[in-house]
């Protein structure tokens, strides 16, 4: 009945109550991805042995390996061991040697030991230790069934993780079942719309090796791809020709791959030409700048800029004329291309982005409603301005959102052209 | 058989393959709390038909209601939807009225309508529609058995939330079998750390109803009092003295609750003075400005500022001497003050902001190490400059956050002082 492959049982209360996010279920499962270990499901319960015990029975029909987190300290609601012993219908039996390392490693930490540390030295008749080198709490490695394995660590991340790669990793290697490697890669797209992507590339969706999936959150679309082979260099060689002929069909919409952002593509852009950038944001009010400077070493390319959220100070530090933002309103081409040509000026910058629109919820007009921002963006080339509409209904943060992202992605195609 | 309570099931390979925090589990199990619902498990599975049927299947024989996250989406890999109908042996039906509503959505978003766009209009027979305020993918409220209800939710967390908000958590507080009404209300902190708070109120932590329940997040510390009552009002009347009694003992580290960050606290007390703000943002480069003005209303006080990510700009729209920089270097007390004095000038504002420091990775010398940040508040009083070290190990992006939030407090406490 059990496929191959790892399930990863996080207990703990505090994950239930959602006092912490699962940070250990997301690098473990990083990890089997990287071992290419088949990783079908996730569980989280809280400290309570009955359904603690439930939950590695069921997962024992349907996995070869599970991996247990959390609960495995020295207080009383510390219960995984205690509770997989039980499930498994298997006595604890104390370790004499494990009770002498515990104690051990605790003096080493120049921490006291308590009598309830002791607990902790009981392990289910069979079960090896995992040890622990950098904590009171060791893990087990147990097989209760035949062809049926349970690894069992600390919910510290720290110790968990320490623990997972000395012992569990060459282990997993050994015994997890990997039918080969896996690589992964992902491509980053912008100014595409997931479905219209997925449509462009549907023949490639259903690709086994490599696989390719797309995934999508705001102003933000990305495709997968993972392939398997024998070796880390035979699994990246299948996925080259599939990147490639991803890139090719969709052109300037791909703009990255796994470690890039819009704002490091276009400060790698601009450091490439020798070149400096500026932005004047009205309705970001510094969220064009701030995802600017996320990037480290910015400060080679990106000199400043201008929050001009009033209107004076449009014309004071941006010169924008007065009788433009009478004319047509602090959001319109000609105020955002005043405003672009004004940080280029003072800032004495190649480039500059200035934005200005209305955000929301307040503000808007029939003529200019709510989610309407104005772009410009100004270069050695000339400046260019235009409009952009993201509706009424997602939010002030997300309207401002999506304006960085749309400004760093008109920059980004000014520069491709240009170069 | 089925315990009373509520199990969550997030759908999406790319969870499985570790690429990304499961962030709604743990927003949702939070929200469970506060609406006293019990919550024994999370479950996650990847986009694949049969095990996402099986998940849904399991969770009917122990759960009364089933939240699910992800595979909402127009694509060929989003199967929540179709999986859940089959795994209950019920046909997809359309839903015209639905069909009209998402294109209506995408076109006020600006977006286009692409034919894979209708299969989200599917639902199964006896389906009530979970709306979708901010997004195309609309989600679903069923009840495939007696007394087992799902309620499926996209996973892009902002439309998750709202839509939980909106539409599930009423339904939630009248059908989740929750014994009573549950009020939950946030106490927020700043100042003051997780430990030191807990430790200053551990009694009230020992509180059965109402409960008092610490959580941390980067520089934001958070209490949570829920009570349950036979009414709202009641509920609310048990959490008025305890909430009382902790803003007493904590004084000024309190700064708000539920609703309030601290700029939306600092922008407040600002209009509540009829004076205005101002900032000069170096190592945040435009993150002050952007916390700023994320809050609606913004413009009646914040005129806006400087990013002067560079030392030119800093002399050139700061009137920062020259000889300043070269003296202290532009990560001191002199030049954040002057940063402040400057912008207070420029922008013509009662008040000012001005940070620089170093956020790092690089830039850090044995005098001025990666994570000294400097920050200098200038109001009608006078100015006052100071420096923080938020430690070179917790990166830059933390280090940027965290000026942003130190910052806007030390404007909070000035602000507390003067009225």
């Amino acid at each position: 009945m059990a496929e191959a492959g790892v399930e990863i049982l996080c207990v703990g209360t505090e994950l239930l109550l959602g006092d912490i996010l699962n940070g250990n279920a997301r690098w473990i499962a990083e990890r089997l991805a990287g071992l290419g270990l088949p990783h079908y499901r996730q569980t989280v319960v809280g400290d309570n042995r009955q359904r603690l015990a439930a939950a590695a029975r069921e997962a024992s029909g349907r996995c070869r390996v599970l991996i247990t987190t959390g609960g495995l300290g020295p207080t009383p609601d510390d219960l995984t061991t205690e509770s997989l012993a039980a499930a498994f219908e298997t006595p604890l039996e104390e370790r004499p040697e494990l009770w002498d390392e515990i104690q051990a490693n605790l003096s080493a930490g120049g921490r006291a030991v308590a009598p309830s540390n002791r607990r902790q030295a009981f392990l289910p008749r069979g079960a090896a230790v995992l040890p622990n080198p950098l904590g009171s709490a060791p893990g087990m490695i147990w097989s209760p069934l035949p062809d049926f394995t349970i690894l069992t660590f600390p919910g510290v991340p720290s110790e968990m993780r320490a623990m997972f790669e000395a012992t569990a990793e060459p282990w997993l290697r050994r015994h997890g079942g990997a039918t080969g490697v896996f690589v992964s890669r992902l491509l980053r797209f912008s100014g595409i719309g997931e479905s219209n992507l997925a449509e462009q590339v549907a023949d490639l969706l259903e690709g086994v090796n490599p696989t390719v999936a797309p995934y999508a959150s705001l102003g933000d679309v990305k495709l997968r791809l993972t392939a398997c082979g024998s070796s880390a260099e035979s699994a990246a060689a299948l996925l080259d020709p599939v990147e490639a002929e991803l890139r090719r069909r969709t052109a300037q919409h791909c703009y990255g791959t796994t470690d890039d952002s819009l704002a490091s593509v276009v400060l790698a852009l601009l450091q490439r030409s020798g070149q400096t950038l500026s932005v004047a944001e009205s309705c970001t009010g510094g969220g064009l700048g701030a995802a600017l400077t996320a990037v480290p070493g910015s400060s080679a390319v990106f000199a400043g800029g201008v929050i001009a959220y009033s209107n004076a100070v449009k014309q004071q530090l941006l010169d924008v004329p007065a009788e433009l933002l009478e004319r047509h309103g602090a959001v319109s081409d000609p105020v955002v291309a005043a405003m672009a040509e004004g940080a280029r000026q003072r800032l004495g910058t190649d480039w500059s982005i200035a934005v200005s629109g209305i955000a929301g919820p307040g503000g808007g007009t029939d003529e200019k409603p709510v989610g309407l921002v104005h772009l410009a963006v100004s270069g050695p080339d000339g400046c260019e301005a235009t409009a952009e509409r993201f509706g009424d209904r997602r939010g002030r943060g997300a309207v401002q959102q999506l304006t960085v992202i749309r400004a760093l992605d008109r920059l980004r195609r000014r520069l491709l052209a240009q170069s």
